[in-house]
């Protein structure tokens, strides 16, 4: 089975379009599990365990984890782990870099964290995700027009008559691969997204940028056409409870977003 | 002493611009330690050792050690730690994300593994690096131009007329900072290199691609006008030598590299 249809399949199943970010902090879980040995582990297995008949995808930021060093990275690689076989993981580690140390950066996601995609920068171009975009059977989800307000700086210029991250968008579908791709596009761009929509009418979209970024989910859902898409919310569910019912708080937050995203148009 | 100032006092000592890049594999160290325990580390810090004396700086490539999982990131905080402290420490890492996901990387390269400088991704603009850059006495090393193939994919497209990555010098350079900043050019585009230092006479460049890739070391030097700059050479130097006298044999490629690439213009 591709990631594609791995994912396609995990949104029938749960009539679900909802990504859930795992950005988990010792700072910010509930204080009467940080004292525990692996507290970010046992917090992130009872975020997954109690959300996970809502979610098509749970998405890892990388950083959040490399902060505690190689114990994080540990926490990591068991997080994992502990999302059901047929809900997508993914590592979003937006990586890329030439093309021997890109195939280092594919061979740590791919192979030792086992996740089924990862999200990858564009600006070192062909070569430097080439070695992502080798393996049958994973995802590898580009950014085009991410949700932070730095978005404006690079991505929105104009470069031979349409702005940098269209150029990214079309030049990324003409290239040769074994994997699926998608592309990251912000919630906050509702009017881009539809364009894009249009150029991409098959792909699979990662959409950040709901909830704490701001971004509205009925814009987002309608700009999107019914496309192939993962509404991704992290802060909003994992931490929507900060005491002992911090699982039952985000199952209920997961559900309510998963109803509001809707799985039909 | 801020991170530049390091720079520039390491190259006075050691009259020498030449940076050691560790992209360390267990496939590729000699035979005869790689069933050591802590193979990795091992020879790092025999490489650190033996050239040591011909380096302003060490660049340790976060993905080759990220692609032996945890064990890995610990051998890339242990070879860090080995590194003189006197001799800047450089996670090439390529990192940015949303302003709160960076902070975190930020944290993982500048506190756990203590590291003096980074490189980062422009693509997703100003918040994205915001949190780097408001660190004093370290780098932030941003890509501009790099050295691969796919450099000629985005980072050259022609945006209101000028190149992409002439626009990221520029705009960087205007970037409100705590931190020094650098940027990455490839040794494989000596023209642009030379338009580059003109736009940023004072700016320290991290310059690879010399050896395995191609790049000249003169047509570089002389493109480079004397402006403050670091010249990469990984496998040029690490892979030097397969045997017993490995460490011999990268003192040597290192001394030549450091007398080939020159302290005075």
């Amino acid at each position: 089975m591709t990631a594609l249809q791995k994912l396609l399949h995990a949104q029938f199943q749960h009539q679900s379009r909802l990504c859930i970010g795992l950005d988990s902090e010792l700072s910010k879980i509930p204080i009467h599990i940080r004292n525990h040995e692996d507290a970010l582990l046992e917090y992130n297995r009872e975020i997954i365990y109690s959300t996970q008949k809502y979610a098509c995808a749970y998405k890892l930021n990388t950083a959040f984890y490399e902060q505690y060093g190689s114990k994080g990275w540990n926490i990591l690689k068991e997080s994992v782990s502990s999302i059901p076989q047929d809900v997508l993981s993914i590592a979003d580690a937006k990586r890329a870099d030439i093309g021997n140390t890109s195939s280092a950066y594919a061979k740590a996601v791919f192979q030792d964290l086992q996740c089924d995609a990862i999200t990858v920068n564009p600006y070192m171009g062909y070569d430097s995700l080439a070695p992502f975009l080798e393996y049958e059977n994973k995802m590898v989800i580009v950014l085009a027009l991410t949700s932070n307000p730095g978005s404006a700086d690079f991505q929105r210029l104009i470069c031979n008559g349409k702005p940098l991250y269209m150029h990214v968008v079309e030049t990324i579908l003409s290239w040769k691969r074994n994997a699926d791709i998608g592309f990251v596009i912000g919630a906050t761009h509702p009017a881009e997204l539809s364009e894009l929509r249009t150029m991409a009418p098959d792909i699979p979209f990662l959409i950040p940028g709901i909830g704490a970024q701001g971004g509205d989910i009925e814009a987002t859902m309608k700009a999107n056409a019914n496309g192939p898409v993962m509404i991704n919310v992290s802060r909003g569910i994992q931490y929507a409870g900060d005491s002992i019912d911090f699982g039952e708080k985000a199952k209920n937050a997961a559900q309510e977003y998963c109803q509001k995203i809707g799985f039909h148009s």
